[in-house]
């Protein structure tokens, strides 16, 4: 990890009482992660409630439904390449997708600051259900809340999600198994750095701009091709390193991964030599990875690469039977690095 | 109406562009009804979507599941009577009860501001969950985000849930009819009036608590004695006017009431006589009305008293074909009073 991820390392330990919440709570990383184990899932114990999946699977009547919720509180609110209202329902839809589903319906909680524009609520909206056409999905109930000036940070959007889940597909974070591939559907970090660049001021002097997209399409196209999937995962907070090192504590494998062969753009990696981050910790919001059995890695990758956001999709890395619980990577010049969940907050408010 | 809500009535009209967002907006009134129907309903025109129900109704497989969200942004967090995890359980279950569901399954999303206590985050989610407990519903997945202080104001939850229609209930607020009878389960206003003491200082000198409950136990006995049961609504922001007047439009009826038969406890009548406010317009949380057939008034009434939470219940008024749209109050004196719907905010951030 970089030297900014190794400093916020000496976080205090949380949850502690008197404690109070920090900013990498929500930053997807081990901070959360110890948020969710230690309160959450005591608090609701259930065999659904998974700290790690991006959504639950139930049982209702006679169909597997896919169930997921995710509130985006993104700042700026407007982004080079998307916004709050596009994000909002491409975080929610993939989370289904991530469950081997088939997005259908989604809702919308709106939290308004007092002042906001009525313009920009209309920009905000017209984006949403743009998104939702594009994808297919139906918004069918929604719900606005507004509270007073400097109560708020202009519009914090929450969207719920149900979708059915594909016949003869299960997958999880627990399903990994050595001698699977691993597969990422495009390059990573594009929406954490354009975000960052936009909140800061930063001319990154490129055209970067975020990946936040749907991947419904690609994902659909693998688990036709590929229905035995393994693990599905999008690499949004805590980035690709964060996403598969909890897969491999979940599935008590080992994972390698192959620098050279993951896909980050030119501009992404300078931007992070620049500013101390580590592209495998930025947030991607339409990418996904897959663990998917190992004879069936060129199929499912053709699979991928034949949908539209899928193009640039790469195989990065194999799972072992040895160093179960660990990410390793194999850098470029051929030594080892052990990537482990993101600690503290490397981006804050990116989605 | 009372004065107070007269002098609202002067709010410019919304949605120009250049406009901005006002607190009335997230009112549950005029405002809020026009936002909806000038914005949200054209934005992601579809036949699920309505603008009065309190959650939506679609079809998955075989099953008919009701799919509803709310966001929670109550203030103060702590009020007497319960908190923001007690309310957003209750608020998004009763809004599945009043599609004629039985609830199964919520989702949380918290958004939680930078700072906010550990200990409280704890007190709320341990609410959350004995709140869960006790309506027998499953948290099974949910989302955490930090934002930075002053950029919040503690704690925003927003809750989603899914449940299964009952068999053969089939409620809308399009479905009252004359002859119909209108039942309130309980005495009106007690959330409201407790919350905004709490919040403003006032102190009431009595032991008033909000009535934030489950109301599944009552809906479910009454859908079991009366399944034909027309309409079923929860009178929370706009309170019970603003839920009947909406009634009395959507099914193109006259709705007269009797303010003799309408339960309102001594402590609220007189917090609202000395503040200003109409306890017909303030929220319920714990509450419903039913239009149910007249033929079976009597049951509907005895099946709802059967219950805890149901105990107060009272018939208050009837449908009649006179008078589409309007919905009339008898005062005690025999005078007649229309109730429109709530304009303005009466009182804000109490949900």
């Amino acid at each position: 990890m970089t030297r900014r991820v190794d400093g916020l390392l000496s976080c205090p330990t949380p949850l502690d009482h008197g404690d109070i919440v920090q900013l990498a709570h929500g930053g997807g990383g081990t901070l959360t992660s110890r948020l969710i184990d230690r309160l959450f899932v005591p608090a609701f114990r259930n065999p659904h409630l998974d700290s790690l999946g991006d959504g639950a699977v139930v049982t209702v009547g006679d169909t597997r439904l896919a169930f997921t919720t995710d509130s985006f509180v993104v700042k700026p609110v407007f982004f080079p390449g998307g916004d709050i209202g596009s994000l909002s329902v491409h975080g929610t839809v993939n989370d289904l997708a991530m469950c081997g589903a088939e997005p259908l319906y989604l809702s919308a909680g709106l939290v308004i600051e007092e002042g906001f524009l009525m313009s920009d609520l209309e920009r905000v909206v017209a984006a949403m259900a743009e998104a939702c056409g594009h994808v297919g999905v139906t918004l069918v109930t929604g719900d606005t809340k507004v509270v007073d000036r400097g109560k708020g940070d202009g519009i914090y959007v929450n969207t719920s999600g149900v979708g059915r889940v594909r016949e003869g597909v299960s997958v999880g974070p627990a399903r990994a198994a050595a001698g699977d591939a691993v597969l990422v559907s495009g390059p990573v970090g594009d929406h954490g750095i354009a975000v960052m660049a936009a909140r800061e001021g930063i001319d990154l002097e490129t055209e970067l701009v975020s990946d936040s997209a749907p991947v419904v399409a690609p994902v659909g196209a693998l688990l036709e091709a590929v229905p035995e999937t393994h693990v599905l995962r999008d690499p949004t907070r805590g980035g690709l390193a964060t996403a598969l090192s909890e897969v491999a504590v979940a599935s008590k494998v080992g994972i390698r991964l192959e620098e050279a062969h993951i896909p980050v753009r030119d501009e992404v990696r300078g931007a992070c030599e620049l500013l101390g981050f580590d592209p495998l910790y930025v947030a991607c919001e339409g990418r996904f990875l897959a663990v998917v059995p190992g004879e069936q890695a060129e199929e499912a990758l053709l699979a991928v690469r034949s949908q539209p956001g899928g193009e640039g999709a790469r195989l990065i890395g194999r799972v072992v039977a040895e160093d179960p619980g660990r990410l390793v990577l194999r850098t470029r010049i051929g030594s080892h690095r052990l990537l482990e969940r993101l600690s503290g907050e490397q981006l804050p408010r990116i989605c």
